[in-house]
């Protein structure tokens, strides 16, 4: 009655999972629609920034050579707003007002402030007085000093961000190519689940973890796709999954996948013909976690504890999600912190609970959110780091470095990276 | 020609703004759909979690009574699936079959794992052994254990992540109660800018800055409006924030603000008759940020340089999104980090300069991005903190403790949180 399963190592399972990820299809959205999504393709700056070399300051445009020990006299010949350039030529002892971020008359080579001259009229004429040396290029910004033409300045797959958007709108993208976001299907199973809306009745729960889902899929770059509850009966089921792969890019089950009497993830997976990569990982919670290939759409059978659920779907399944985004960097990142609280308890299973981060002077700090509750949502609510403890005799102090995974960051990390990143479990 | 402008601490400009701020309207949107909104009220246990004594393995439930010292024998009296409960009563010597998350039995106190026993049939009957001594609550999560009833889980004001959205289906939430986001208006300044689609012209820049703050407002929470760019002509430039207030709850303007010639905001809000909070900052960049009052909504004339204009909307705008939100928390996080660079140059002025945390072996490290760069928008793409330089003489060396501000969280802080958070500047 037992089906037995052989766990393997969760690097392993996230290299299978991500060996049938693949990329979705290239589209175009308006640069004011384009905050969250990822880049279809390197930003690419299609002139020098700045264009041309422009001061820094509101000011006058003056050549260095004309000011020098002792007071400089100018003659002011004319005046340049934003936007505009000068038409006639600037003579020794001649400047010319000018605005911030205006361009430099081709004589001129030095912006002295406005706050650093007097003016006076005279005869007619205007004329500035001050006493500074001026360098060359003093107060001015060169040409090209920000970036040059043809750069790549954001590599495709990048969470197109609000200083993102201010690339995009400075290089002319008023089109932004970026990745059509897939579907992922979520069907829920487990005939204790009632729905958000029903009344609590003897045994039963409300359905929380297909919510939980829809959020984790928006936060990770898709788009969720409810597909209702499993029905009772296998024939129907099966029919159900079939029906729903037709739709989506990637499909989400959470429920039926422990190892008991009512439970039809298997027997679907085998009537499909579906690649079990894998259907037990080393880790807690989540391990219960089944992927399957079929035709090639990725299949999550994710379990129905909503911490494994929430940790199965973080780890194996937004990769793909990131990977089909063409995020060159998929896997979440991993950093080292110092244990928040002690972990008395020797656990055989290397162990993925749930916290968050802390600052403390310059220090990381990784506290645990819910410790003690084993089926706890609520911790889920805090949670923006899983503590990574790999499994051992002896538990863990306090104060110890380790690793932590990180939840809510909109980049990641390459997969060398990622096996770089702390102890592997 | 020059105005004189007192510039105030970056404190009391925040202080000045936010005794302006207005919380928003409540309205309600589907569970499904609350991804990323804000809660408007308290989030609410409707019920204890779990609502009855639950066995955290599939297993059978017993009387831990029944086990002891040598081999126990049990008879299996009928089984109970998720979602189901047992009708009967468990007797002296009998077990139950019982699936994970099922309700434990009222005789029964303890759950012996599948694992664990041998399953035998005999005279028509089934019969457990084991040997294991089972202590009373052994594998049993209790009624409440999660939540109680009544709790108060999440503060109105959060930003709701895939946690909360668990928590929200767990206590019957299928309509959520959300904040109306606020409408933020954009108004660019400037003869110098192009449109996005525009081709380049001698002197003349594309717009970014208010594609970066359809990012930012988007970021905060807001709803973003593009409302065009200023006239050439002052009268009409009046009439367009007049008319623009009529349409928003937040006002921006960006470009304009700085001493020069054409400079327009202080004629219009002097016309509007707008209570002007401040026009000037002691910090760089953002310094000629001003802000305003008029008929109660407020107004932001930020600058046109793009850094001081991601870095006024961040400080002052975002906290005023984040409490119409009714947010208990709307200031930046404020946390220690080491100087990933030296700043060698002495600088009169508080400096924000534009980073990235970086993590090594459980330190923080702020690291600026192009640095040295005056204008540069390509930093900006990859900041997510600000690095707090107060204005000093001898510039800071590489591995000295700095206070920088977290751009990219979801989560704030108090007043108090915020003016403890490091030096302030």
């Amino acid at each position: 009655m037992v089906e037995i399963r052989t766990p393997i190592e969760v690097d392993d399972a996230i290299r299978r999972v991500m060996q049938h990820a693949v990329k979705g299809e290239k589209t175009s959205i308006p640069l004011e629609e384009s905050h969250g999504f990822f880049l279809a393709e390197d930003l690419i700056s299609d002139h020098a920034v700045p264009p041309f070399d422009r001061t820094r300051y509101d000011g006058f445009a003056v050549r260095a050579n004309d000011t020098g020990n002792g007071l400089s006299k100018l003659e002011v010949v004319g005046e340049i707003g934003a936007g505009s350039i000068f038409e006639g030529t600037v003579r020794e002892n001649e400047a010319v007002r000018i605005m911030t971020g205006a361009e430099i008359p081709a004589e001129c080579d030095a912006v002295i402030m406005l706050e650093h001259v007097e003016e006076k009229r005279q005869d007619g004429k205007t004329f500035i007085e001050f006493t500074r040396k001026l360098t060359s290029f003093e107060n001015i910004t060169k040409t090209g000093e920000d970036t040059k033409k043809g750069e790549v300045l954001v590599q495709k797959g990048t969470y197109i961000n609000p200083g993102i958007m201010a690339l995009l709108a400075t290089f002319g993208y008023s089109e932004v190519p970026v990745v059509k976001q897939p579907i992922v299907g979520i069907i829920s199973t487990g005939s204790e689940l009632l729905s958000v809306n029903a009344a609590l009745e003897p045994g039963k729960i409300r359905d929380s973890n297909s919510y939980m889902l829809i959020g984790q899929i928006e936060r990770a770059g898709g788009i969720p796709v409810s597909l209702g509850q499993f029905a009772d009966e296998l024939e129907v089921c099966y029919d159900q999954v079939v029906a729903a792969l037709e739709k989506i890019d990637i499909l989400l089950t959470t429920g039926g996948v422990s190892v008991g009497d009512y439970d039809y993830i298997p027997d679907i997976l085998k009537r499909l013909n579906a690649n079990v990569l894998f259907n037990k990982i080393k880790m807690r919670p989540g391990s219960v976690t089944t992927v399957a290939e079929v035709d090639g759409k990725l299949f999550f059978g994710l379990s129905g504890n909503p911490s494994s659920c929430y940790v199965g779907f973080e780890m194996y399944a937004r990769p793909v999600i990131r990977r089909f985004l063409h995020m060159e960097k998929p896997y979440l990142k991993r950093l080292r912190a110092e244990l928040g609280a002690d972990f008395p308890n020797a656990n055989p299973f290397h162990r993925f609970v749930r916290g968050k981060l802390v600052y403390e002077n310059g220090k990381v700090i990784a506290v645990p959110v819910g410790l003690d509750k084993p089926n706890i949502v609520t911790s889920l609510a805090e949670a923006n780091i899983l503590i990574v403890l790999p499994g051992n005799k002896e538990g863990y102090e306090k104060g110890e470095q380790k690793t932590v995974i990180s939840l809510e960051e909109q980049s990641g990390v390459t997969w060398g990276d990622w096996l770089k990143g702390g102890e592997l479990v």
